[in-house]
């Protein structure tokens, strides 16, 4: 990588952000693309992100942000133009900037996640799926799925409201969508097994070839339900196959082929 | 270079910030002293910098912020603390992050161009200095040679005002500089030499082995009158050397070794 005066921008906000991965990514890719570009971590606490927002827009060689947490949801007020999935989710976390200066936002966790799973030859069509965890992550993923045409969509969260109000949402905006049947794709949404003492998210007796498993943690890429899913026969998609899906389609939203 | 989370951003601040070269140099930098540090460009337009300002101060990881034109006298308002160089001039080139957050800027175009001087051999003390140009670069200039000890100085400008104002502030704080004195040490702090066609800044026929010659412009390092005072036979020192001089001591107020 040689930067130049004339090298352009791209950043992603968070806090913390020194836990991120995506930087060294990002730059593999712009290099294997042969773009004079680069991809810098900016630190920014959820309270500082209208002031940042408002400052980075006057930075005219910077083309794209991407959004971690705590700042998906707080910017979808800040961005200009708003994409399908981010309406669909209330959230945001790929930023481009538009051709009269301003930006536009899109959410792609939710695609990235399916992209993930078919990835790993996991075809979302006609599964039942049961999904732990409703905050950000988890909403982004079951709109996808609904879309992707699972069969049936079973939430749960550890604050059962907003598991139904999620549930709800989603039948309002796919109906074909059936609440529940015997699982066929487990999904973890939650932050368990961020730490090996974590429990499992999932009942290792209910894993079975017949079952595949998805978990949304990228680091440890195998979590102790990715490590139990495997022992088990079960086709498993990672964290990190999640990440790469979205980093994907954020790339091409950026006009980089991935 | 490897970009990480854990990252820490500089940048530097101009409209055009194309034409800079500083990152390379400041990057290079970071790779000697092992720093996990990056160096960016960020276009910012006069207009924008006040709002740009506010929005950096939120990032917590930029540690360090150098600035270009049109910037160096419009950021003196927004720093928390100036030096005092950045006094004495009314310009700030290096902006640094305070332990509370808060941003302290100082100006080393001038002690720069002195250490630029000086690595090429050509000391300040004692000489009789023609110089021209009295812009942001030439009253830094004006201001370094006076502390270094010249014997006399003399100032000119396209504006012929802007040249006796400055020369009353030099003498205001550097009484023992006297206005004149048959020149050894020419220094261009014009725009002349950007350009091929330019005019040369001081006519061909005062140059000769007993006087020094330097130049502001960095590219092309050799300009015009580079060339002409090599050919003569005159010790010189280039905008490049100017460059180093100022980007090492920025390198040091950031903590890194040069």
């Amino acid at each position: 990588m040689s930067i130049s005066g004339r090298t352009r921008l791209f950043a992603i906000l968070g806090d913390p952000v020194s836990v991120v991965r995506s930087p060294g990514w990002w730059n593999a890719l712009f290099a294997r693309a042969g773009r004079d570009a680069v991809f810098v971590p900016m630190q920014v606490g959820a309270a500082d992100l209208p002031r940042a927002w408002a400052g980075l827009r006057a930075i005219g060689n910077l083309d794209g942000l991407v959004l971690t947490m705590p700042h998906k949801q707080a910017a979808v007020p800040l961005v200009d133009v708003l994409g399908g999935s981010a309406r669909l989710t209330g959230a945001v976390n790929t930023v481009r900037r538009l051709p009269d200066g301003g930006w536009e936002g899109e959410m792609f966790d939710g695609e990235g996640f399916v992209a993930g799973l078919r990835a790993r030859g996991i075809t979302p069509e006609g599964r039942h799926v049961r999904q732990k965890g409703c905050g950000g992550a988890g909403r982004a993923i079951a709109f996808a799925l609904a879309r992707a045409g699972v069969a049936s969509l079973a939430l749960e969260d550890a604050a059962p409201d907003r598991a139904a109000s999620l549930a709800a949402e989603v039948a309002a905006t796919f109906p074909a969508v059936a609440r529940g049947g015997e699982p066929d794709l487990l999904v973890n949404a939650t932050p368990l097994g961020l730490s090996v003492n974590d429990p499992l998210p999932f009942d290792p007796a209910t894993l079975s070839p017949r079952v595949s498993v998805a978990d949304v943690i990228p680091n440890p890429e195998v979590t102790p339900l990715i490590a139990a899913a495997r022992a088990a026969g079960c086709a498993t998609a990672t964290g990190r196959d999640m990440f790469e899906g979205q980093a994907r389609l954020a790339a091409a939203y950026f006009g980089i082929g991935a």
